[in-house]
């Protein structure tokens, strides 16, 4: 179990660190949850403070505006994500996971700055072989955060 | 085993990172020494340079000297920890571990910078189920220590 | 094999960080191949841009001409390894591995910042009990790469 969580953070890590985006919903369930947020906002029972999907499309969605807005043309980033928490309390559809990140934002001129930093709050429910996102809340660190966040995190 | 210290490391720094620092002390045996200090005073052979504690009541009370200096209120961190790499040569209590860390810091502006990077070098002890640091050494690779490093690293 | 593939990854870094230089060619097989470029010469099909050696005794040549120039002296460095993925095409010598890495600078005056990041691509062999690097394609994220680059990374 634990040594699966931590294959798919690296996948789902590579997919956004290679511009492979298109592969990204992919690791999410068909019905899901992938929500943005900062600490100070989720803490205040805001979970969806910046980014809201509930489905597989809106994140494919999410990707081709993306490719339209050519984000990716000028900059590329770094996933660093530690070891997943597993956290006592399982939800009814599969056990809750924590895992923190920190993403490294490079841009074209060379200069690489600590882009996002935080906690991955994860429902995770098993098909067959496979591990998927049924709930990815991505609590930031930071209150400050860019514009361009559209970004997967 | 090795798991498990990967596991205790993720417990540590999440009680960190999450503003629980009262579960802090409950990762080190009773009897214990926490130290911090730099690299170059660790090489000299001075390595509670910064900071010593050696019972885990010493480390609560530091807990509520923090709690006191409302030092979480306006900044927060965030961990970044290696993967354990367990040293030839054990100690009479148990295994000597080394586990590199980068740690960063976002201040209420929102701001993140890396605020201390190095290496725990520990020795664990086995109670039952549960593993314990019954040594921690905190060897910081900079020189410049900032005041605040009364904070757990 | 995963775990084992961590465990080389961790002690890697930490031949590095430790200024254990002269262990670090250890790491490569006799005739191996250590590359490093950035990711947009490497996706140019030019691998070798900054660095080639092809025998172990190129990486210890290395590391003298390193040892010569005291650059150890001025600074530190600290990496931070992703978790390997094992790429599901393997070469002719043993499984192709992809691996994030970042790595922190820390100067003579205490300052820290990333001096590095990108993705070690590998092929690793087997020899009995140790796994060794037969190919390590350092590819760097930022196209703006220190002069110093000539340390491992």
């Amino acid at each position: 179990m634990h040594d699966r969580l931590i294959q798919l953070n690296a996948e789902y890590a590579a997919s956004i660190d290679d511009d492979r985006l298109e592969d990204w919903p992919g690791f999410f369930t068909e019905n899901c949850l992938y929500r943005v947020t900062t600490r100070d906002n989720y803490r205040r029972g805001m979970p969806a403070g910046l980014i809201y999907a509930d489905t597989r499309d809106m994140l494919a969605d999410r990707v081709l505006s993306l490719r339209k807005a050519n984000v990716y043309e000028t900059q590329s980033y770094r996933h660093v994500i530690g070891m997943p928490r597993i956290l006592p309390a399982p939800s009814d559809r599969g056990p809750k996971v924590a895992t923190s990140f920190v993403v490294m934002r490079i841009n074209r001129q060379g200069h690489t700055d600590i882009f996002a930093s935080g906690e991955y709050l994860d429902i995770i429910e098993t098909h067959g072989d496979a591990m998927l996102l049924r709930e990815r809340d991505v609590v930031c660190d930071s209150s400050r955060i860019d514009t361009l966040l559209a970004l997967p995190l």
